[in-house]
């Protein structure tokens, strides 16, 4: 399936990733062939996005696969490599889960394992083609005919799943049936991914869009700036509450105060009905001198710490969608993950 | 009067200001003596917060009559000066406050300008002591016995008036009465005036602290790590609206989330009751290189524009208390400054 961001490509014996960490200056290419090299990767964010590490957890498994044929370890020290790269970062349950998708064809080798890999990506491009078609519908069912100003947080684009994008997906398909004015892509400190990645995919794809300091966006919401917010999530509970990178909360509370929809667009995947609601979800604490320093100078002044995590949890009572491959929930009206999953009660 | 940070000094023939936008990793001067540099030294935020800048505006006369004695300008010539240096920055309301304090005092020559103008500096030093000693009563009130949890934004400190500060003269009182546990200071893009200032004013007063980016601090809020914020306000609507820097309208939002008090201090100066409420504050729209780029090197990709109001308004429904140095209001509960003023209606 062809996709117009080549976040991630399997090349038969190396993963090839986009590396985020150099864009939008340059587009380059990183070739992973070695469990290291892939934790390090995904540690630095070369790449970065639930969706995205799912597929990169999934073909994960086939370089750890890979470099146990190539150096000769046995089944435990291949194992202990995987288990690695599925805990390379905690809070995004995909990671975890594009690791365990493809463990039942570890034992029939690399090539096994990156055909099922490749499956999931192949997956992951329609789940999204079908995330942003539901999620246009519902936004265009309840904004009227003028063409729509949308806020985005962070990056749920292209480059943070195999290609097309979940909440950029959503932007793209409005996009495609003329209905985009302006995005406000939030920078999103410390990364930057918004100013870096999102503005870039925008830009890329011909999307009007403008950036923001990430304390500008409840301000723009709140003064009639804004028609919609569209943000992806990095786990949902089976209650709705839903994680995503830190900025998100503060956004969906001048949705609320402002009376727009919130919408968070995902894959199912992204779902953890193990989890009763967000207080479960950990929380990853990155390292302070993201916060600190800029370009490696520092900002701050010596001996200052920093309190940085990396993502917080917006409650369902203000998610007012949420859109996947599988349709629209429409959280803060009541509607649950766990409801629509049909467990009637969470899964334990 | 003697301050703990020399923010701002009149040598006789020049205006002596500390360098905001080189801390926290050097302490210059600037010797400010024509109005060119002053106009310059304002727009460039070499001062800045609201105070201050009334301050500044006070001496900035004192500077434009003493360049006009130096140079020979006629009174037409001196006025347009003067009127330069009010405009410098529209929103704060201060600074055209400071440059109307001292008007009467033109005929006189410089030096009887300078004298008024010190008069403020020294009413505004005891001023921010008043408002921080009304600050923590309130607040120590309202908290229980155990230390206290302080989440602040952008610089209401001394380096934002004239040498003790508005917010952090409540930090700073909360501290001498051994109450203070943390201060999560937001790092304040697109200027970093968190990062840089207030972080370098707490770490040299030795009040614990850490930066974070503006995006946590909802989160860090409805998480229960604060319980109380505390900013400065640049102006004040006659209903209790308050504009202060952009970022300031999440923190408020979460506060009331949380349950936990939004507290604005500032001068009595800041309010403007000829502004019913803050539909009408200017928001000053600055550079959109401030977000773009860092350092002189562009973050988003060439071809991609930003927003960048300087400022936010928060609703007066989300003001906890309004300290001034004349006493404390309870704007959400009711209280406004138009009432407090005892105008019965606000005037025109």
């Amino acid at each position: 399936m062809t996709t117009d961001v080549p976040t991630i490509e399997w090349t038969g014996d190396a993963l090839r990733l986009l590396d985020q960490t150099v864009l939008p200056h340059r587009v380059e290419f990183l070739a992973v062939r070695d469990v290291d090299a892939l934790v390090d990767a995904i540690r630095r964010l070369v790449v970065r996005g639930a969706p995205a590490l799912g597929v990169a957890g999934a073909f994960g498994v086939a370089v750890a696969v890979r470099q146990a044929e190539r150096e000769g370890w046995d089944a435990a020290g291949r194992d202990a490599a995987i288990a690695r790269v599925r805990e390379a970062r905690p809070t995004a349950v995909n990671l975890a889960a594009g690791v365990d998708r493809v463990l039942p064809f570890v034992a029939k080798g690399a090539d096994a394992v990156a055909a099922e890999a490749q499956a999931l990506l192949d997956e992951d491009v329609r789940g999204n083609r079908a995330i942003g078609a539901f999620g246009a519908d519902w936004i265009l069912a309840r904004t009227g005919d003028r063409p729509l100003r949308v806020l985005t947080h962070c990056n749920a684009g292209a480059l943070a799943t195999a290609g097309w994008g979940t909440a950029l997906g959503v932007v793209r398909e409005l996009h495609g049936r003329g209905r985009v004015e302006i995005v406000y892509a939030d920078e999103t400190r410390p990364l930057l991914q918004g100013a870096r990645l999102t503005a870039w995919e925008l830009d890329q794809a011909g999307i009007p869009c403008v950036v923001q300091a990430d304390g500008a966006a409840p301000s723009t919401v709140l003064r009639g700036l804004v028609d919609v917010a569209v943000i992806g999530a990095d786990r949902i509970a089976a209650n709705g509450d839903t994680a995503n990178k830190i900025g998100s909360v503060g956004v969906a509370l001048a949705c609320r105060e402002a009376g727009i929809p919130l919408v968070v667009a995902a894959p199912w995947s992204t779902v953890d009905l193990a989890l009763p609601d967000g207080a479960g979800v950990p929380i990853e604490e990155r390292d302070a001198g993201e916060v600190l320093a800029w370009g490696g100078a520092r900002t701050a002044p010596d001996g200052v710490g920093a309190y940085n995590p990396a993502f917080d949890v917006t409650p369902a009572r203000l998610v007012t969608a949420l859109v996947t491959e599988t349709g629209v929930l429409e959280v803060s009206a009541g509607a649950t993950p766990a409801a629509a999953a049909g467990a009637g009660r969470v899964r334990g």
